[in-house]
């Protein structure tokens, strides 16, 4: 990190309650955030969950979930649901995709069968499943230093985004417009005001952290956003790892959303206060510690690290879940941290020793 | 069943609380009742569970449990533990096991690495783990009509019950003898007055579920109960589904374990009011009701049928932990029922009711 740091406050208002940012959001890609029920997930402080349209809309199917409801009452989640358009997801997990003016043809990576989304239909799913914020369909290119191409994507993204603002959503629904540009801030810069210009009720910062460089990734949040309205919430899009939360915030974002704390729990790499744990390691064998002596969650408070090693060594799936409470518990109680520190003036101060970097395996990379 | 019935009433007490009997055991093979917290035990009004000897010893050891302070505070449960004495495990999961006078040799099912179980190993084992009730090691045989051959390895068992018996356990815990016998009454009848004169805290009736059709597990219990003593608590072991649950406790039964409501809560087999439910069934994909109307766990207060198979479908631990919660809801609620029936005198009339055995396939198979 390096100064100046502009961290921020913001409060954005739902049907279903406000977030108070900034604050990081929970995956919870298939109607769950995997291995939590939502009493974990309120114990653990969460507001606002994500949820992933192209997942929902292969299964169980977007009508389905709205006919039941929506995703709200489907997956009994009574807080705040922000759901992204699918698009990251068509260009990272589908098996074949071919992205045309009016859309993007793609294959199920359950079945392989043939399916077409358009900015209208990202919409249409979205509006379905009901969820408080509403992310545009974008295109989200691949690392590359190719401005030419990287320029034409921006743009086909800005054409798709005046399409999702013209849609009408659901009444409750905010909608949020999507930054990209690569890693070129002039294309960043002028993605940016293109949107504001249109008027959304958020921005968010798209395709980063898709196998750049993590200098590059902080570098280019920081560049970007600047270039958002300051009086809308700004949203960086799947980041990142406890040390890139704390680099967001002082660059001034809101929201951040990634799978790290889930998908880690569930392979026994944990976070916490002295840093990073690899639980299967055989030195926690015999170790009757809990996982971190300053974190108050269920894991922390009942369970030593032997124990959880027992249960991620025998492949328990009480161990998922109590890793899982744990690492979400960590997150989400960083971000209170952050936001204390910045209401208290301190975040200069503070930010840097919230999270031991010290053991991280190649930070910058 | 047919009557008379001979349900009673049994308390049994302990370092870590009380067991109100007819009561069911939540099985925690690996020091986890899998996919629950203690807490989702404690909501399920579970009071004593049961770990594995065979399983436990293996991983993470029985030693490391009790430098950690034992089972209880190892898989911080503050209720009543019981652990079975690797007698069965040995004999249905090793790989290879040789029956010798002095104990049994086998192979781990994990690597198999050979080992020696002898009655006193399987005491010293339990010791270590410190559970509040342990059981004696005895030899299962499998489903046979040899009757010398089950007779044998009952006087085995017997000779072997001797010893566990002489062994000195931790103060605080309880032993409880195995009767065997096949399916040969007058043999269970032999050995459980072997085991009376002994003196053990408590009886069991192991050998039954084991591949021998229903109507002869029924038949054999019921045949057995009356010979074990009366001031003691009687338990059958490894049975089974409600309504044999429902038979035991006709039967004078006070103790019984399964996998039956976890392993199928895995499976997606539920167990409700009004019959089992196979939550992958396609009728259930729009199923806005609850998995069982009369049913207020948290499964049942909180999600839709529909939800729960579509998190079964899709593979999400949520799914199993849901599953689970309320299959475990369900076999400790029956016996609720039971006992509140007995204690109004009307066990006779209401226990039929408890259950609706109609959809069962081949309910006397």
């Amino acid at each position: 990190m390096r100064p100046p740091f502009t961290p921020r406050l913001f409060t954005l208002e739902t049907e279903h309650g406000k977030i108070d940012g900034p604050q990081f959001m929970p995956v919870g890609t298939r109607a769950t955030v995997k291995a939590l029920t939502p009493r974990d997930l309120k114990e653990a402080g969460a507001t606002m969950i994500l949820g992933n349209t192209y997942h929902l809309y292969l299964r169980p199917g977007h009508k389905l979930v709205e006919k039941l409801g929506g995703l709200h009452r489907f997956m009994n989640w009574d807080g705040p649901i922000l759901t992204d358009s699918g698009g990251f997801q068509v260009f990272s997990l589908s098996q074949i995709r071919k992205v045309r003016e009016d859309g993007v043809e793609f294959q199920s990576h359950l079945d392989g069968s043939k399916h077409f989304f358009t900015p209208e239909l990202s919409m249409e799913i979205q509006a379905s499943l009901g969820a408080d914020v509403v992310m545009a369909f974008d295109e989200c290119p691949a690392y590359t230093g190719d401005k030419n191409a990287v320029a034409e994507s921006m743009h086909r993204t800005l054409r798709w985004a005046r399409r999702c603002r013209d849609y009408k959503l659901k009444s409750h629904q905010k909608l949020f417009g999507i930054v990209q540009g690569g890693m070129f801030p002039d294309l960043r810069q002028e993605c940016a005001e293109k949107l504001a210009t249109m008027g959304f009720d958020g921005y968010a910062i798209g395709g980063l952290s898709i196998g750049e460089p993590v200098k590059l990734m902080h570098e280019m949040a920081r560049t970007t956003a600047p270039f958002l309205p300051k009086d809308k919430p700004r949203y960086l899009m799947g980041v990142g790892r406890p040390e890139d939360l704390i680099v967001g915030v002082a660059a001034g974002i809101d929201l951040f959303d990634c799978v790290m704390p889930t998908r880690n729990a569930r392979n026994g790499q944990l976070f916490t206060s002295e840093g990073r744990v690899n639980i299967k390691n055989l030195k926690y064998a015999e170790d009757h510690r809990p996982l971190d002596v300053n974190c108050d969650c269920y894991a922390c408070k009942n369970f030593s690290r032997a124990y959880l090693r027992h249960l991620f060594i025998a492949g328990e799936i009480l161990g998922s879940v109590l890793n899982t409470i744990h690492n979400i518990h960590f997150y989400l109680s960083l971000m209170r941290k952050l936001r204390a520190a910045i209401v208290e003036n301190r975040f200069d101060v503070l930010a840097p020793s919230l999270y031991n970097f010290s053991d991280q395996v190649n930070p910058e990379q």
